[in-house]
């Protein structure tokens, strides 16, 4: 079987042709991730047609060694990875025109390409390491996979020991616990559990609030697993719902499963977002749905395609993206349902198994 | 009282006096909350003499208002912060030249700011609010304290609780759990517990590895309180200590005592680093200590100074840094301590309490 990084190498190696560059300087640690293994938090990544050189410092030389495995030529610097790039780029031979990530790459280090490596000609490329990682391959589709096997199996267990009077905060630490138990390396991204008139704000952190009998509660959460993420949300009524509560949460269940139904490859990102958000405007609550439908998911969290009222570019068969409608009333309460999606040749794949019922739990 | 933040703004105000711009575009998140206490991650937040101009979206509705609560003005762009950048500088009056963070700033968006923005002279600047922030308050002083003692607090309820034969994934979950019952907002960096030759890898994740009797273990993690960090390590020997063990332990041991007793104000951060290499030098494991003595802790885990080889400048009184010797020996173990340090008037005071003595455990 041929490694998935040498078959992205060569593909990335066509997309240099087509960007006119002779070379590409990779900054984004996910790039560099997912076109070498390597997981460390310090590196620069030089691609060109026939070489693939990492430099990366002491912290992570034993860590490279073993993750890159041979698809890259590893440099360990003791002082800085520009020095280390520039003595290493004049040994490459041809080079000429070379690539940089515009997204990546901040002011400051444009300015040491510019001076540093003067003698090159710099040219700024977007998204051709992205647009690869939009297409899962199999073997990333089951580790995202894994990561909401990972994340679901901890929602369980965490339900059942969630007791009535305990904090935002506490709940977050019993998910969390249960996520590394359950096998997860890390958490995808902050972990999101709000309670009552706090799951109003869409990106609300857990504080020291009580959950209080008839709350709302929403969890948004994601595990990682082999560097790949998951992304899901519940709400849960703590206590009797109420029949506002109820009939907000069921708009909120119903735009999601219609948009995880419609969802599918070749769609623009814009429509798949307008299924949710015409269901929930035609409900007379489309002032409360305020961010997007939805995202890719893979070596990061948020990462292309988008599901958005912006979005104009089909979805690719491949794409992981979360589908997460929300409405959200000020003071009172919010409701968000997500679920992550593979847009598999054979159509629309929901990942998540994890009920989109409502529960009473507490 | 005089509202820090209004503090923070008038001698930021002498700073583009300094650096010749009538504005400074602020791009890093930690910056904007310095300057606003606005905590969300998506703003872009405009500064001059007269205004402070606070752009994010729909998202961060009611907590940008609550958090800014007067200090700027918050303006919530549905479409894209960009739009409302250009739109709101217009209104602004007199303004040519306008700063922008060369450091906190992608190509990307730099091009942005030629293109959108072309009407303004723009000038890469650096450090502007960085250095401000390296002379910590008495409230952030607090905030960091608080934050040391949560994770202090953390660390005795684990050590009670940690049985042999547990993961080191399930010993972080129970270290994060900890963290947020004693009243964490987050984790101040992916939380690092590594066991037996692990430990040698100074940045290493916590894996499926069962701790054994015989290995050291190394817990390096962090607590946010109010948006500040704390960072802390310890290294625990699982079972009866070896005299190897006892004595590489006891060399960083000594090695982070004296550079903790010897900081002062006015000190370069190279001639702080040199009082715990040279004296793992002068021990025969000079090779084994490959990254730097520390750095600054705040609103960030790695701020403002640098305690290393390369950094040249005086640490200023009211800074805050970790001390943080290691050895490591490659598939054998190592041993970190680490401790966080206020640069007060009255010289080096150690905020960390927690015994830096060799403990057994399990």
């Amino acid at each position: 079987m041929v490694d998935p990084r040498s078959a992205r190498l060569a593909a990335l190696a066509e997309g240099l042709t087509a960007a006119h560059v002779d070379g590409l300087l990779v900054t984004s640690a996910a790039n560099v991730r997912y076109l070498t293994g390597f997981s460390g938090s310090s590196a620069l990544l030089f691609v060109t047609q026939r070489d693939t050189l990492l430099i990366t410092d002491f912290r992570y030389q034993t860590q490279a060694a073993e993750e890159v495995d041979g698809v890259a030529r590893v440099v360990i610097e003791s002082q800085s990875l520009w020095t280390g790039l520039w003595q290493n780029l004049a040994q490459l031979g041809q080079l000429e025109v070379a690539g940089f990530e515009s997204a990546h790459l901040v002011h400051r280090d444009f300015q040491r390409l510019l001076e540093g490596g003067g003698r090159y000609q710099w040219r700024p490329t977007t998204d051709l390491i992205e647009s690869l990682r939009e297409r899962k391959d199999g073997g990333e589709v089951e580790k995202i996979r894994a990561a909401i096997t990972v994340a679901e199996c901890a929602l369980e267990r965490v339900m059942k020991s969630v007791r009535a009077g305990l904090t935002e905060r506490g709940i977050a630490g019993l998910l969390e616990a249960a996520l590394r138990d359950s096998g997860s390396d890390g958490f995808a991204f902050p972990t999101i559990v709000a309670s009552g008139p706090n799951s109003a704000l869409p990106h609300a952190r857990p504080t020291a609030r009580r959950v209080c009998d008839g709350d709302f509660r929403l969890m948004d959460f994601g595990a990682v697993v082999d560097g790949y993420c998951s992304d899901i949300t519940r709400t849960f009524v703590v206590g009797r719902a109420t029949d506002e509560q109820r009939e907000l949460y069921e708009i909120v269940r119903l735009a999601n499963e219609r948009a995880a139904q419609a969802l599918r490859p070749g769609m623009s990102g814009r429509d798949a977002d307008a299924v949710a958000r015409g269901y929930i405007e035609d409900r007379g609550f489309g002032e409360m749905f305020g961010h997007s439908l939805g995202h890719g998911i893979g070596l990061e969290v948020h990462e292309a395609p988008r599901l958005a009222k912006t979005a104009d570019s089909p979805l690719v068969q491949g794409a992981v993206v979360t589908v997460e409608p929300g409405i959200y009333r000020p003071g009172w309460g919010g409701v968000r349902i997500e679920d992550d999606v593979h847009l598999s040749s054979g159509g629309a794949q929901v990942l998540t198994r994890f009920t989109r019922e409502l529960i009473e739990v507490g």
